[in-house]
């Protein structure tokens, strides 16, 4: 399949998860020209923030290929990402992002995605949402942990 | 208990993940009062690069509640949200974030949040990772499905 044959596919199945209660987005992840794994949006139906499309399709891949990462991968969004989702999949290190529509489309739709984008971009102190520290006496005692453990997997 | 001592919990918490074969961060979610969810870093174990322990408390916090939001609670987090998180914790909408350890710290103890930081503010095809767009006839179908959507559940 081409790319603009999957980006259709991804389109679909987002069109079709509105029909089944989802919100309006979908994502797949496609390695060496296989679909490995697909999701829709299911926030409200699973009563989970976290549930975007890439966030579950990452987390499918994942336990289909058992790997934390997605190396050798692509992934096709129906629409560009939000900042949670771009964040998900740098950690996850697929090849590449393909989208269709674009957060403008989202935010039309009534999906907060550039407000998020401005308030990920600034200092915790500056944000909307307060983000504030707290110093304690012991908090660089979990990376003191980290760093003396000899049989740990980085990530 | 005082803010401090949430967060010395959170802490230990943190440090105790670390001894069990988990990521050196840890969060909590508090309500009313008392802790409703905790969770540490589980990524190499669950071999989910989603499964931050921001991600985990607040999915767990949203079971207790049955609710898609956290509106009302607090959440305490041993090092300052990754990008990830922080779009996580903006769909989540609860009150308030408090953090001890800083994005610094994580950059020192090798966790890329500086460089996401940096790449998510990047317009996409910025970035070092490649997002590309991939324009389709359809594109704005599931949005047009969703705004017609008479039973939809906005979130």
């Amino acid at each position: 399949m081409s790319n603009e044959e999957y980006m259709e596919y991804t389109i679909q199945l987002a069109a079709e998860n509105v029909a089944s209660n989802g919100g309006p987005f979908a994502a797949i992840v496609v390695k060496d020209g296989g679909i490995i794994a697909e999701a829709g949006n299911r926030v409200t139906e699973q009563m989970d923030p976290t549930a975007h499309a890439e966030i579950q399709a990452i987390r499918r891949a994942c336990e289909v290929l058992n790997d934390f990462e997605l190396k050798g991968c692509t992934l096709y969004v129906s629409c560009e990402p939000c900042p949670m989702c771009v964040g998900a999949i740098y950690w996850a290190r697929p090849d590449r992002v393909y989208f269709a529509a674009g957060r403008d489309d989202a935010a039309q739709a009534g999906f907060d995605d550039d407000l998020i984008y401005k308030e990920v971009s600034k200092d915790p102190h500056e944000r909307s949402l307060p983000f504030r520290r707290i110093p304690v006496q012991d908090e660089a005692l979990p990376f003191k942990k980290w760093e003396k453990k000899d049989d740990k997997i980085k990530y």
